[in-house]
């Protein structure tokens, strides 16, 4: 049994029990009352709030306990947007945002402010350079994660920062990845994380904004924690929360070189152990204990229930997960493979053994899950050749139409084409993949009678 | 040592610690994933809201965990309101709601809403009636606690409900104050609750919204909890909250019996002990454990800080008390005396010994707060007495102004009048409800040069 899925939510640290436990009976009174249960309430949530302004690198009266990551991001969005509704209505993002930061913007949208999606790399990296372009003077708010969810690779977060500092624009930064590491570095403005990616409990998230930063709170006035989280706090999962992100800091260093070295492994090793992989994201600049790799001919959810069969929890930001039936956006906008896709997070403590034996059974796993969807082994040479062919896949879910396109690319002759009729969204992703890890040529997509024609020229 | 305020928050109940404990370890990870460890959180999940709904008298599907009472109120109040705005944008609210509501109603009327406030009667109670004639054709939502939370008054929820059924208006019911009591009876259509007033932990609210009524979800979309309460399910808390709820109503009916006659015993007994007494709320249709009383002549910070010295932990709707300057709205719609005030929130559980020991503490308590600040023992009987008096009170904090009043109403003859010039705004409601104790006559207020003159004729 091991749980590599520490990106969505990290098992409770002990340190973060310990003290859930011990403030359930200090903790669970009004923080507002003046009697001996209110004050010590209070004592508790003050000294939260001073240890997580340390971890943070702010100061306490900058903090704001919200009720999760998603509602810190919420509100940080719309606060600084509402804050700043004089300058301008535009907002930037990155591409790969988590979805809390895309769907804000998406509502900022619908109420008729103006977005830019800065794009990344193919390793899912923006540049300091594009997020100056992006900036205009009615600019309200940029926001940027510290770290990607799906593919860990780092952004260059205090850049950025200078970036915007610079045009007088405020920055967020969506720390939820990496708060556990370290502190975000450059002169932010507002942050935002989640107390349970980092061993905290559930039900806790942070909102930082500095002192100086235009602010106006959405939703009913409340004078909760600043007027930004309203509602009675969770004092017992806040100081749990602060009490584990100390303890996570101090272990931060000798745990992220050992994770390291346990993701550079896979890393190295899934794509010598299995063929047709690609392994996504900065191979340097990037989270600990995440890797990412996609497995051309497969069904992420299938190889996911496999995997699970042998005692892995991982996920998959493929098309193919039952929740969702649109490819990661964050794959899409790498321009990556997104079927076949495997996310590995490792919690702090992982033992090696778990990885080895991850190893060893993976190739197991994605080969059958390849046998059972009908995978071509390789390619075969025919005789007689016409120049161009037709792949019907209409109605056929990822991964089948490449199965499809894989199984006839050998039937052309070399500067040949196969059209690729589809309908499943990942395609458009998932066929330009292909023709880049395979080395043939995408021409292009057409329009068709049904769905899509994707246009694939034979290279190699 | 005795904590009297479970109407703020209820202390932990162990079944709620016991299953809070359990969940720690099962119920972390995602519910959303496919994994060993996603299934089973959100077996937990599933287990708790058919709890949850049971309790409530719903279905599993109407019924949303939210981050808090709160939470559920704002977005229960926003949602319903979005969702009928084709209708209209009036809303209507009595007059002793719950701050979250009444602050939503300030955000809906801030936003460009119209508002209508019910008023109560003498005991905090509203009428059917008075919500049949604020109905308009452009209302779009109605809501009304079931219980009111600073003096017990129960609220006519049921018919309050069938009228606003037989108008097509959805009714929203704060029920904070007695879910763990009983579910609430009539055709409501939106129902919200906070766990930590029946003894399950901080971070969890409800919210209901029954099939049928049109909802739209304030702010970011998000698929977690039929998009009604954004961010990662605090699971640990969600099951804990449910398995007290059970727990609680288990036990609702003897433990409601035996709290009533403990606060039957202070209602009876507080006005035979302390002198000027107004005991406030109605006397029968009642929250089991609350009691709410207030103390001519005394300031309620005061009075609090005297009680927590003798081991009571109570709160106060009084303008004295530290957190708020203003009288509160409760007290104020209800045109009762609020100087003094304290309310008594019995837990369940509560021993005997302990009311009986604060039945013998607050007179020596209420007795040295007036002391100190010089209250009136008795009406001295002068010679020489102008028939007009005036008493500059300006710049004074209640309970001083009411103090300088009863120390000289004596000194004019029966007929003459006392103009008392205040700037606290608690003066406005605290000299007329003096008058209706001492049975003076109120006159009215007339503007003075600096604040206000209240001018008081001694009838007797």
């Amino acid at each position: 049994m091991a749980y590599f899925d520490a990106a969505s939510a990290a098992p409770l640290h002990p340190v973060a029990r310990q003290a859930l436990l011990a403030a359930l009976d200090e903790g669970w009174a009004d923080p507002a009352r003046l009697y001996r249960e209110g004050r010590r309430a209070r004592l508790l949530l003050d000294a939260a709030r001073e240890a997580a302004a340390e971890a943070v690198g702010c100061r306490p009266d900058e903090l704001s306990f919200t009720a999760s990551g998603t509602r810190a991001v919420h509100t940080g969005v719309a606060g600084a947007l509402a804050g700043r509704r004089r300058v301008g209505r535009h907002l930037i993002v990155s591409a790969v945002e988590h979805s809390s930061v895309l769907l804000s913007a998406e509502a900022h949208e619908a109420d008729g402010g103006t977005l830019t999606q800065v794009p990344v790399d193919r390793a899912g990296r923006v540049s300091a350079a594009s997020y100056a372009e992006a900036l205009r003077p009615d600019t309200a708010l940029a926001c940027l994660q510290s770290a990607n969810h799906e593919v860990g690779t780092e952004q260059p977060v205090a850049e950025v920062a200078e970036v915007c500092r610079a045009a007088g624009v405020p920055l967020l930064v969506d720390a939820a990845q990496s708060l556990g590491w370290g502190p975000v570095e450059g002169p932010w403005s507002l942050l935002t994380a989640s107390a349970h990616k980092w061993g905290g409990p559930s039900g806790v998230g942070l909102l930082v904004v500095r002192k100086g930063v235009r602010f106006a709170a959405p939703g009913p006035a409340d004078e909760r924690e600043s007027g930004r989280a309203p509602g009675f706090e969770n004092i017992p999962a806040i100081v749990a929360a602060a009490a584990s992100l100390r303890a996570v800091r101090a272990e931060a260093a000798a745990e992220s070189a050992r994770l390291r070295e346990l993701t550079e492994r896979i890393r190295a090793r899934v794509p010598r152990l299995v063929p047709d992989v690609e392994v996504v994201g900065d191979p340097v600049r990037r989270l600990p204990g995440v890797v990412t790799f996609s497995c051309l001919y497969v069904d992420g959810e299938t190889l996911l229930h496999a995997l699970d069969g042998e005692g892995f929890s991982v996920s998959s930001g493929s098309s193919c997960t039952s929740s969702t039936l649109t490819p990661s956006h964050v794959l899409k906008a790498m321009g990556v493979l997104s079927e076949g896709n495997v996310r590995v997070s490792l919690p702090p403590g992982t033992p090696e053994e778990d990885v080895e034996r991850f190893l060893a059974v993976l190739p197991g796993a994605v080969a059958a899950v390849r046998e059972k969807l009908g995978a071509p082994a390789a390619q075969p040479e025919g005789a007689a050749r016409p120049a161009e062919r037709v792949v019907d896949a209409l109605g056929k879910r990822c991964p089948l139409p490449v199965i499809e396109l894989a199984k006839i690319i050998g039937e052309v002759p070399v500067g040949g084409t196969v059209r690729v009729l589809a309908d499943d969204e990942a395609a458009r992703l998932d066929i330009p993949a292909w023709c880049e890890m395979r080395g043939q040529e995408y021409v292009g997509e057409e329009p068709a009678r049904a769905g899509v024609a994707y246009v694939v020229r034979r290279v190699s």
